[in-house]
């Protein structure tokens, strides 16, 4: 199978990153398992030597079978732990499926809608990608095929938990970085309601942390900064922020979840900010 | 100037790192600042768009302007804080001076003897890396120009504290993460000593982690592992292994000490590991 962002060379077949000036990274790729466009974006799974299976957007890896769960599960569980009696979820984005499928470990949860933008990503994480999605098929998930910031300009004191697990700022979520779309979030959600984002590197995009952090804490009494590995990523080092109407601290556990990554220590350290960092938001 | 590790492309000069078989890391360089074969190896000082100026050695990189304190803050804090009184500190390797420029930082270190194999290394940071060496010059510090390895079969009950900051297990290293080599720590420590060495990547090189983990454990009561992010590292997420024949727990503080990613809550929680690697090492 071809495509623009694969390179037979003597060595095999490779796949190099292509949205960075100043850094390539190229993966060894075994086995072209899935590649197609969707109305969307160039979609394809790619087995790794290094990372197994992949799931690669218009070039870009997204998630991989090797090091996936690190990211989903501190997107997932810690706003989870968050909100002591969490009822109705969002997730925009989470096409892999990965952070859907950490949400639904937690009984109490009564519908989990996932509104993503891209039919095709879902289909093939379902059925290429099971260590990340789990090929999920929990009833409780709600898919919505649309655009999540078009999605959330109509909905007001809805969710309990709204998670955004987006993209990097180029392209279609782009939006997903802009102060009016944390508006809309805000008015989604009930009024003890609170949500979190991925906000990018803490080494390479300071300035995006930085601003969506300023966003966040404009709107939320509450704004909390936490990181995460995220080997596959750039810089490994990885930021999410938390914003809170009410909830402050952590409440609850993630004892008994079968996580790979989060443990109780974890979930309560991960606040715990290199020095650097901490002066850059203070 | 010009070097079998660097190649001009249309778009600038790169790097690629050639070590690992199924991923390569390509960076763009601004300017070759320094390129030279020492008996030992190749030496070269880069300028890079994204990561500053970088020592590399034989074609890989070792430590880079922009997160380099990470790595060294976390070899030396960590030790230095759990020996309660130590006035004698051995670094193994640490050309780039980065581990010394933190034990300098306490006042309580009598002599920190440096064992390193390639002179050159030293001369180059110093003049052309500061910001990783601070261009040390601490009278405490003396310089052995030699094989680390051959240096501590002759040392008994000598040092507080050793250090070995090490490079990757390929070539003049693989020694260093050998049984042997920690028999020779044991005994070159005093009754109350302790050692600590980075133990590569819990994401890569769990074989090497596991291995380095069992050998301390087999000799010293107290085996701790313990992890910090390494942006320029593959896969981010990077361990060390401490091991003490005394001290099991923290007793100091870095309060003051003017460091840039460690403070009192990273220092404390950096034994807190996550899931999988517990599992590994249990």
């Amino acid at each position: 199978m071809e495509s623009k962002y694969l390179q037979q060379r003597e060595d095999g077949l490779w796949l190099t990153e292509d949205e960075r000036e100043n850094l390539k990274v190229s993966y060894r790729i075994r086995e072209v398992v899935f590649a197609q466009d969707s109305p969307v974006q160039n979609i394809m799974i790619l087995d790794s030597y290094d990372f197994g299976r992949m799931l690669v957007l218009d070039g870009v890896v997204q998630t991989t079978s090797i090091d996936g769960y690190i990211y989903n599960e501190l997107i997932a569980h810690v706003p989870l732990n968050f909100h002591p009696n969490a009822r109705n979820v969002l997730i925009i984005g989470g096409g892999d499926l990965g952070a859907a499928r950490e949400v639904a470990k937690y009984p109490n949860i009564e519908q989990i809608d996932l509104v993503e933008i891209d039919e095709l990503v879902v289909k093939v994480c379902k059925e290429y990608l099971p260590e990340v999605s789990g090929n999920l098929s929990d009833p409780r998930v709600n898919f919505l095929y649309q655009d999540g910031v078009k999605f959330v300009q109509n909905i007001q004191d809805q969710y309990d938990v709204i998670i955004v697990d987006s993209s990097d700022p180029v392209g279609p979520a782009q939006q997903l970085f802009e102060l009016s779309f944390y508006k809309d979030l805000y008015r989604a959600l009930r009024e003890d309601g609170l949500m979190v984002c991925q906000s990018q590197s803490p080494i390479f995009h300071q300035d995006i942390l930085t601003q969506t952090y300023k966003h966040i804490q404009s709107l939320f009494p509450v704004t909390k900064l936490y990181t995460a590995i995220v080997p596959t990523y750039p810089g490994g080092l990885w930021s999410f922020t938390l914003g809170s109407k009410k909830y402050a601290t952590l409440t609850g556990s993630v004892r008994g979840k079968n996580t790979l990554y989060v443990n109780q220590e974890i979930l309560e350290n991960c606040f715990n900010l290199p020095e650097f960092l901490k002066r850059k938001i203070s």
